[in-house]
């Protein structure tokens, strides 16, 4: 990058405050405006924003208590709960470092990241207890254990614990005088698992949660007459908030003044009780969570209109959009990664060009409009963007002002991020003419055949458009004539055959929407009972891949 | 402040890139998804945003032919034009800064403020030549002046000039490699005029326009129903681009990708035409300006229904609030100086609460909402904050990422405007339980009276809402008895006399919404054909004060 000289920077006079973007300034607007703004905790605990700040204030001095300072690292496990977002403010607003540790890894996993992370603190819902008893011994590092519980009991443990969460907070002092902090100060990491090598950690700043904060606010609140994110909205994430940061939205509701429930642990009916009871009425989830919601809603009648949920983490199949929006819910697909902050596009229709159904649900589920800030480029080996036609694939590269800066400890993976002054995703994508972009597939999950690269996730589209069918995952499989031939995994209802999906697929490659050579040969469409999942819930192709023959 | 040891600060791996905060990603996200939106010069002259981005290259090369390079300061005196916009962007861009002259000052100030400046190159409209004609001597800093006009004639001076802006620009190479800077660079500059001494410059960073463009942005955008501001608005400014950066408005159009229509010398005939050709959606005036709007479309009987326009500068009088709300305007008031970005706060409903007709009148008149990341309070002298029971009085007091750091030379004016480590504003305002805000005074304007402050600007509020009264202006004059008496000056139609306007604040007295001392005496209200404006609009209650006897 061309750096010229400062020959021009604006000097502050000595008094003048200069403003650092930090986490505790997201509060500032909604604890003036909103004070009774309500938070609540499955519906059975309440209290309102002014609580809120009051507890964050004890939760520091409850830490300072077991020697948390500036540079310390308290991990967190636990469900969606109030407590865990008086810690996403709290912790970071010590100038310690919250890590949001992923609770769907193995021991071995959790182990590595806790260690890797140089946990001084933890904070441990009730739940994973057996979990840390099997390891407390390969945990030297870690100082403290503070155990979180619904019900204020504390269980019996072979370790020593400092307390329970609750009755440590409760007791401690309100008025802590949160200090004024560096912007680039470490406010939270944790771990992307990737298909090879060890969980890497991923970092950010202050500054970039609320640069996150402010660019994917406005990027939901300005389309034209769709405003899928207000100061009336009620949130509710489905997300879980170990995973990306719960997507930045628990800091956006904060920032925004939104009345704000935690469910907890996720399950399905208990979230659309909690979406009728307190008139939820933004969310956002993966596919898989979706397909639950829709089914859970038909099996009761619910109506589950007025409910906006951003769909991330995967690609949104069209049939399930097009399910979701039969029960009435406004869903939309976002785009990111543990890498980038995470959301750096939307699915928006930014001026409100009027639709037709079918052109609704795919703008609803593409990669959508690169959000505010963000340099959302598409290109070629050589960094040159590539056509905007909608046809040419290139790499997904981004700036933002909300990357993760580095893989923590991993100087050279940090470098193979970065390569060039873009991070790269690994994405590939295609650019339309209007600047929409749509991502056809992981690199790695691309699969060469016949000379020609047909993306999974296309086919694994259309395939969930085959009535009956709920969930499909396409994988690239050794074959000696074609290099590579897709290999579809359907989970569907009991009369659908495989014919009838190779049918379907026929039927796009004459109306000229596929390749011929992105059709599974019949033996190659196999229907199953369910697909494996990872951690955060997206589809496991690397399993699916082991499983098969080589 | 407190400031804890630098312990835990992110290190970005060396090819990342750190995302610095400046003017030029303002167009990343519109050069990417609305490059065929428009740009219009009163309707005449037409561009798109690609062309637009091309003109900022072709501007930076034409001015680094003129020795503009970073550190370099560039003035700009011209109406709201295509012009300006490319000078918001190109001057900053390169690293110099930006000097927005206020052209309605006399000669004497207009040459105060280019030398006080330091400008290097100035762009002068035809308009303002002969201004610099009477100046050009005085003027030795200035290595080049450039002509701006719209028949691309180059008028005789009696001064050497550089040549004409089109025929520069439009010969120029486009493909300008504008610099990565330090986001503290300084931007822009321009000055404010106080009631004494000299008027005194105010300058802004990079990084505080890109983050008052986010916020002010998100602060329109997000609440409920009410979107003031999206991203199918057509843009008109109304105030003008060399008064605090056109409020900011032309940089948030721009990063929204709004289509934008400048209006050249603001005819009140023209602006109107203008509004109803180019189908504008979104603007901003002084309460003067609205007041010719409204009083312009009775005469036409246009009807100004879906005009959103922000209402600032001085107090929006409930009398013509109504009389806009009537043609179909929907406005509301906006707070903020010079010193300020400048918008931090708006007169919004942030969630759509339904209000009687008079509370929404007295809502859209209000200071309003602080605006998202502004931590606006109202102190008392030992900077406590006053109790937020809309009585009490305090002064308002700021921060803000986006408020300047200095008065540009003026070390001591500079500690006193940040002194304790917030902005002072010198005005008097009270604060409601639900953190909306009421600009009662200036400092200097309060009339005390019997013991009594009386609040100018609540008087004049009232007066114009005594039907026939157009404008209204109140000062304090010195009294043997009270210290201080209200004196009210009132442009009014014929049949208005001033019985009927003591009459009206009687019934406001008896209605305990004024005190009795703040009602003048039948002498003290003076008919008048005008009230005296400041170059920017503004009543001059100086200029009124010493007309007085003392």
């Amino acid at each position: 990058m061309t750096m010229t000289a400062n020959l021009n920077l604006l000097t502050p006079t000595p008094s003048a405050y200069t403003y650092p973007l930090l986490i505790k300034q997201l509060l500032i607007n909604a604890m003036s405006l909103h004070g009774e703004q309500e938070i609540t905790y499955r519906g059975q605990m309440r209290y309102s924003y002014r609580d809120f700040s009051q507890r964050i204030g004890q939760l520091a001095h409850a830490l300072t208590a077991l020697d948390v300072g500036a540079g310390s690292t308290v991990a967190v496990m636990d469900w969606d709960s109030h407590r865990y977002l008086e810690s996403y403010f709290g912790i970071p607003m010590m100038g310690a470092t919250l890590f949001t540790v992923n609770v769907r890894l193995s021991p071995a996993q959790i182990l590595y990241t806790l260690n890797d992370a140089d946990t001084d603190v933890l904070l441990v819902h009730t739940d994973f207890l057996p979990v840390i008893e099997e390891i407390r011994a390969q945990l030297p590092h870690i100082r403290h254990i503070v155990v979180l519980s619904d019900d204020g009991v504390l269980p019996a443990t072979s370790f020593d614990v400092a307390g329970e969460y609750e009755a440590l907070v409760s007791s401690a002092a309100a008025d802590y005088d949160f200090p004024e902090l560096d912007e680039n100060t470490k406010a939270v990491t944790f771990y992307t698992t990737g298909t090879t090598g060890d969980p890497k950690g991923v970092c950010y700043s202050h500054r970039h949660i609320v640069m996150h904060a402010l660019a994917t606010a406005l990027s939901m609140c300005s389309p034209m007459g769709e405003q899928r994110l207000h100061r009336g909205d009620v949130y509710m994430p489905i997300t879980p908030m170990f995973h990306v940061l719960g997507w930045g939205f628990p800091y956006i509701s904060l920032m925004l003044g939104l009345r704000t429930v935690l469910p907890g642990r996720y399950l399905p009916d208990v979230l659309l009780k909690l979406r009728e009871t307190e008139k939820v009425t933004f969310s956002h989830c993966v596919p898989t969570i979706l397909q639950m919601l829709v089914t859970g809603a038909d099996k009761t009648g619910q109506d589950l209109s007025g409910w906006k949920v951003v769909i991330g983490g995967s690609a949104l199949p069209a049939g399930l959009c097009e399910a979701a929006l039969a029960k009435g819910m406004d869903v939309f697909a976002g785009y990111g990664m543990s890498e980038t902050g995470p959301v750096v596009s939307l699915a928006l229709n930014p001026t409100h060009a009027e639709l037709s159904k079918q052109d609704d649900v795919r703008l609803r589920s593409s990669t959508g409009m690169p959000s505010l800030m963000v340099d959302f480029r598409v290109v070629d080996e050589d960094m040159k963007d590539v056509p905007r036609d909608g046809v040419t694939r290139g790499e997904v590269v981004l700036r933002s002002p909300s990357l993760t800066p580095i893989y923590f400890k991993k100087p050279e993976a940090s470098e193979e991020l970065w390569r060039g002054g873009y991070l790269h995703t690994q994405d590939i994508a295609v650019m339309h003419a209007d600047g929409m972009v749509q991502i056809v597939d992981r690199l790695k999950d691309v699969i060469k055949t016949g000379g020609e690269w047909v993306s999974s996730i296309e086919v694994e589209g259309l395939i969930t458009q085959v009535p009956g069918v709920s969930e499909a995952a396409v994988i690239g499989v050794p074959d000696a004539k074609w290099g590579e031939r897709p290999m579809a995994f359907v989970v569907a209802a009991a009369d659908v055959k495989p014919e009838f999906i190779r049918e379907h697929l026929q039927s796009h490659v004459q109306a000229k929407r596929i390749s011929a050579y992105a059709v599974p040969e019949l033996s190659r469409i196999c229907l199953v009972a369910e697909i494996p999942k990872t951690s955060v819930g997206k589809i496991n192709k690397k399993l699916l891949r082991e499983a098969q023959p080589t």
